[in-house]
């Protein structure tokens, strides 16, 4: 078999690596105030395999064989594991409905093809047969965008990338790099930063997906402040189409009519199979900082983001949480290390003393990179304007805890989820203008919702990837579920979110890419004439809807 | 009639301005040297209106009347002067047709709708006629994006967007202005200013052109190092398509598919008529310095800019011109003021002492905004990395001139081609590995290209606009013509550098567009994959190409 590596097929990260709570203490009565769920109850059972409805792979002779020459028998898998893998990507739907037993499509056969080559010979036999193709990368995808229509009748072949992971070139001088599809985040990383270089993308799905996928979401990572997103880091890209190969070359800048480099972040997979990718690499920094500060509200760490934003300082990260995921954060702390020395000690009292209201305190991460003159000029500048916000510095420590930390989160909602509560998250972006009614009336749709479905609920909000003209708002919310029908209450609650934003200014994803999830409020944000135009370019390379069918755009 | 400024109707810029040599002592000697023209010998004629074979109008009647009640009878126009303007941009192709009286398909009307509405009912009466309809902003494309197809039947209606000229709101929080696409240049600075507020977009043509036609050609301005290019400035758009407005809503960044903001950008009137764009507006910063600088060779030159944007600094311009554009830069010195203190005085001496060769003198610009500490720390970074590349600073004299000066340099094309002489640009991007050896090979691209039309030709070129991964080169060349057929001639060169363009890495225009002066180009810079997808997207919004017809793909 292949020798590519897997999340687990039924939750995120890999297998003997969990969330748990022996050591935070303040944990435990947290989750019940905030959702009345008691994390000292039994677990749901796991999922086992073998219990797993999976029906026979529906692949005819022919094409399976055909598919076998191509990339080599140890590298075409039909057994149940792999076709678990590739069924779903990680979203709470995904988990909620594996648990469920739903999985009415799953792939009928998973190849790993080695090369461009063979990506080409899978791509023409499976357009001749009429099949359906759906390339995967990580797997990690929250927005549906991996899982075949449940209606589905032809085959259905998942085209694992996994194989393709090499870093391919570095062209120092231009600080470019040419790179596999397949090349997860930490392999890519090392091959780069062996020679002295970063790409700077650091999404917290980091660990388990691709490049190819950040490209085919339209990704975003927490230094996207610096570096940009994978749309400003994407500079060339090679594609596997029906026959040919689509070749956009690694260019600064060009103006050769509608960006064809744009018309592929973001088709998730709709166009084709991406195989390789030239995209800008970064020295690395000869210092990198993350400084902690406390604001005395939500709207003062808002202001103070918008102000770096229109302000000569450059940073790499800016973020702000507010009340209530700064009193979640202090939750998950351990007894007597990093976020305890600052909530522990005298620092509140002080605060309490200056006026502030401690339920209302905002903690927000701001990171610096380049030589040391640059941070050092740079952290001043931002010193100052959370300064005039009423804000203070609380050091290095939360900081250096959070760059530990930050690609563990996904890891609790697994294990919220056997102890009776679903939870996910939910981001867009919109104008400085427009957060704060943003926030209020997503807070408050999302309460509703709660209200709605007769459960208790939690929502918390951060602002990242700061930009210009506005910002990313990331929304993370959990509930009691009833244990009865969890996916019509999630629907409930996503929903509430989703019209919010669309509502208030928002797009419908900053970052998580249109999937099956929300394209129903695709209209909504681009405007039926904008959905006809997506279609129309769709259709015109894929007529018959073979590459990974009713995404982005349900027919 | 509608109280729209335009250009002349046979050249760049207003009436009653246009280059002159009086009081450029070294300028005769310079070309008669560079390209054998004597700037002193009689110029030809100015064109006549009244001697150009205009045809009749082919219009019906009842399209005619159904636009004339539209719009108003005020806002029509097909007298001759009107049609003879909106018939072609500026390239040295459209002048010499001009002067050849070759005009096959000139428009047969010409609209200035008032509003959207209006746009929105021109639109769909000149769609439901089967007519063709051609967007027109400010007039100074030279890529061909402007002209009727010469064997185009049906009628040819060209919309001047000349009244939706208004600045119609600013978002001071977001740093968000919507402003109508018909806005020329000044008059939106103007509006801006008046608020404190800068686009920062100032592309060479910017007295004479539009915000939308700015967004249809993915143009870029001299200070697009700070603002980026147009395409990173847009962030919302309204487009008029038939029975319907694409609404493109104004925001930081999203995940929503194929980017149909970016299938706008350089959609060149294909994808309807662009009413309004929401742009990233900024303050007006505290400082703005531009200084000059010596390298001692175009290499040192190029190199030292690559390092400023390996750099932590931020910069405004970063601009460095070859020797010969250098050359130029020096002979059209008036005496005693700007450059001329530079070259006249005691420095030419020195550096001859220090060891360098003053015919390969490269004379750079590199700009600074934002408030005085930002400022003098980014001149400092510079002033380091000039230095070790051999560079030094030259003071503000230069920068000062250039920036008084930098729109005036369309009006020489004019000027030399009644004297004998045909010149023009052509610009391009490539990464930064690749810079030098496009440079040499174009070079002698161009030259060879004079000698197989046996003439004397002149090339020069600079460096703008950088990126992490590279940087336009932009070449400006003038040659001799032989007064029988320039067009042939223009053709050989033209055809020499677009060539050497792909065949080096680079892009077929970085700023200009693809019209139908650089199609011929587009599938070897896209591939032919690529040139289905835009073929695609077009086809499927316009599918009988009522949308100016022939740009960016021939069919």
């Amino acid at each position: 078999m292949a020798n590519v590596k897997h999340m687990k097929w039924w939750g995120w990260g890999v297998e003997g690596v969990s969330f748990h709570h022996d050591d935070k203490p303040y944990l435990v009565p947290f989750v019940k105030k905030a959702i009345g769920v008691d994390l000292n109850a039994p677990a749901d059972p796991p999922l086992v395999l073998e219990d797993m409805p999976i029906p026979d792979p529906m692949i005819g002779a022919d094409l399976l064989a055909e598919l076998t020459s191509t990339v080599g028998a140890d590298n075409i898998a039909s057994d149940a594991m792999d076709r678990m893998v590739h069924t779903y990507g990680k979203s709470i739907r995904d988990l909620i409905r594996l648990r469920a037993g739903d999985i009415p499509r799953i792939p009928d056969v998973v190849v790993y093809p080695a090369d461009e080559a063979e990506v080409q010979a899978v791509v023409d036999t499976v357009v001749a047969a009429d099949a359906v193709l759906i390339p995967f990368g990580g797997g990690s995808n929250i927005a549906g965008s991996l899982e075949a229509p449940a209606d589905e009748t032809r085959p259905v072949i998942s085209v694992d990338l996994g194989r393709l992971n090499k870093v391919l070139a570095i062209d120092e001088e231009s600080g470019l790099a040419r790179i596999q599809a397949g090349a997860l985040g930490p392999d890519m990383e090392e091959q780069l930063g062996s020679k002295g270089w970063t790409l700077g993308h650091f999404p917290d799905s980091f660990t388990h997906s691709t490049l190819g996928g950040w490209v085919a979401t339209r990704s975003s990572g927490m230094q996207s402040d610096k570096y940009g997103d994978i749309a400003d880091i994407t500079r060339g890209l090679r594609v596997v189409q029906p026959g040919k190969v689509l070749v956009v070359r690694a260019l600064p800048s060009t103006s050769t009519g509608p960006s064809v480099r744009e018309m592929i972040l973001g088709s998730e997979g709709r166009l084709g199979v991406i195989t390789e990718v030239s995209v800008q690499v970064h020295r690395i920094p000869e210092e990198r900082v993350i400084l902690g500060y406390f604001f005395p509200s939500w709207e003062a760490g808002l202001a103070a983001m918008q102000e770096i934003s229109a302000s000569d300082a450059t940073t790499s990260i800016t973020r702000v949480s507010d009340a209530r995921e700064t009193q979640f954060s202090f939750a998950t702390r351990k007894k007597g290390k990093g976020l305890s020395s600052l909530v522990s000690r005298g620092l509140m009292k002080v605060l309490q003393h200056r006026g502030w209201d401690l339920s209302q305190i905002c903690l927000s991460f701001i990171g610096y990179e380049g030589g040391k003159a640059h941070v050092a000029r740079n952290k001043a500048i931002v010193k100052s304007i959370v300064k005039s916000h009423g804000g203070i510095v609380v050091g290095k420590g939360p900081g250096a805890l959070y760059d530990q930390k930050k690609f563990d989160m996904p890891y609790i909602r697994d294990y919220l989820l056997v102890r009776g509560a679903a939870a996910d998250v939910s981001e867009t972006a919109a104008p400085w203008s427009q957060l704060q009614t943003l926030y209020t009336n997503t807070v408050a749709a999302v309460n509703r919702a709660y209200d709605d479905i007769g459960t208790s609920g939690w929502v918390m909000c951060h602002l990242s990837h700061s930009y210009h003209s506005g910002a990313c708002l990331y929304f993370t919310f959990a509930f009691r579920h009833d244990g009865v029908d969890p996916l019509a209450q999630y629907d409930v609650v996503k929903s509430a979110l989703q019209q919010s934003f669309v509502d208030n200014a928002g797009t419908l994803s900053h970052h998580h890419a249109v999937g099956v999830e929300h394209a129903p409020w695709l209209e909504q944000d681009i405007s039926a004439p904008g959905v006809h135009m997506i279609s129309g370019l769709l259709s015109s390379v894929d007529p018959k809807a073979n590459f990974n069918p009713g995404k982005i755009i349900a027919k």
